[in-house]
């Protein structure tokens, strides 16, 4: 089918090779790669209506930016589809706004970064039927097989998703935490050995744990030259905001969350409250600031 | 090579199958099961010395039991491997108490639980380079191929699997907060396809999602039936106590274990403390239990 991809970064340019490769007439726009449309409005005339636009952008300003210039230049029956990481209450508002103007809007959860283009990317879709089945030919051919659900109305797919990027933080600090207790044991444990055979009759087999892998081949075992700084970029923030609305307690994800924050700390003003009182109460010696 | 199991239950009846399947010679002790050695005295006498005896019965007095015996009668250069669950300190003395005697002590971390016979058992063994050596025709052939590492010394075989159980809880609760989120959530989403879909390109595809699906499978998506009350058999608890003997803070495998403690409380002290203060210095109102 005809598809207006939106942005050929590392996500959206493998999505586009990978449809292409199956045969999708995709058209695209990206303003820093010079092939592509010039404009929206230019990619909006390469494609017939009703058409698909697939946004692929950073999610926040250029996501909304983008949508609404979308808004305005699409057509009743055309469908924007959001394949970026944007918060579900986001998306439920850019449906209803998209509704108004007769246009759809369908979220699309994406897994699978950038080993995608080999192994296709978990899809996880919110929408109406009628716009989820315009797309889903493209839907089908980004996943691998049975890796596509429609999982329900406009903004579950980025629910789910969200909550997906939850699930990771959980995991990732659980194998994290495990290696750190084998890295400084009394044995000289070879944690790529361990790492490795994991992955074969284990209960801990994982994708992530593949990864470990390929992370101690290319770093050794220490992985010396990767500093223990984590970021986060939002979804495992707001599976916790929405645990909360939910009265759900989610003590593992949320300390995996807050196990990245300590990381990013060089210094924990907490710890200084901490060292300051045990020498109130107690006299214990504290260590003073090098001035 | 010729084989002494002694405990035939769900993991040593597998592995004796597995290992018979294969070609090993394997002799049997189980005092529950007719066709085995009526004692161990004559498990002994039916294998050739240097002799390969393989505990597989649950970690603690049984273990501790059988492993005393072993010793009063297994002769010098005889292997006794342990394949439960026992805490690497307690490998660590066995280790020592069987080299005053001239007897091989070898701890095999094993996972794969009852999908072993089919899959191959990970296998992680601590020991002398000698005494491994001698079982290592049946560690191969228990293990998938690349499942299996002599890991190190004497316990550290029973260090990694205890650090492989603590992670498996941290997967877990991150898995079960987040389909705990979805399940509470504003959509109607079907946890089956979604657990289904993310086995496929995702990047929290596993194992144990794929188990996961299975329970879904067999109990639908909001599994009715199944008591939300979690037991632990000492493995996190362990990790925690190395962890702490290390200075590593695991807080998402802490948070794992005590989610599994408060799901067997019905009612929690510590929520009746906090509900007592709240009436105390704001005047909240409280809950009365019924009388």
């Amino acid at each position: 089918m005809q598809l207006g991809m939106i942005g050929l970064g590392r996500m959206g340019g493998n999505m586009t090779k990978r449809l292409s490769e199956r045969g999708h007439d995709v058209k695209t726009y990206d303003p820093g790669v010079e092939s592509t449309a010039k404009t929206l409005e230019e990619l909006r005339d390469q494609l017939d209506a009703p058409r698909s636009f697939w946004m692929m952008v950073p999610a926040g300003k250029i996501t909304e930016d983008t949508f609404q210039t979308l808004l305005g230049l699409a057509s009743p029956g055309d469908v924007v589809v959001d394949g970026g990481n944007s918060n579900f209450h986001d998306s439920q508002r850019r449906y209803a706004d998209a509704k108004s103007k007769g246009i759809h809007f369908v979220d699309a959860g994406v897994s699978g970064g950038v080993w995608g283009l080999a192994n296709g990317y978990c899809l996880m879709v919110g929408g109406d039927d009628g716009a989820v089945a315009q797309v889903e030919p493209v839907f089908r051919d980004l996943a691998p097989e049975d890796g596509y659900a429609h999982v329900g109305a406009a903004g579950a797919g980025h629910f789910v998703k969200m909550v997906h990027n939850g699930i990771e933080y959980g995991l990732m600090q659980a194998y994290a935490e495990g290696f750190e207790v084998m890295e400084k044991s009394e044995f000289d444990l070879d944690l790529h050995a361990i790492a490795g055979i994991w992955r074969y009759g284990s209960v801990v087999r994982s994708w992530l744990l593949e990864l470990l892998v390929n992370a101690f081949d290319a770093e050794g075992s220490h992985l010396e030259k990767i500093r223990g700084y984590v970021e986060d970029s939002g979804e495992g923030r707001w599976t916790i905001h929405e645990a909360m609305a939910e009265d759900v307690p989610v003590p593992v994800i949320t300390a995996a969350l807050f196990a990245r924050f300590a990381s990013r700390q060089d210094e924990s003003f907490a710890a200084k409250v901490n060292a300051a009182l045990r020498n109130q109460f107690g006299g214990h010696a504290v260590k003073l600031e090098e001035t």
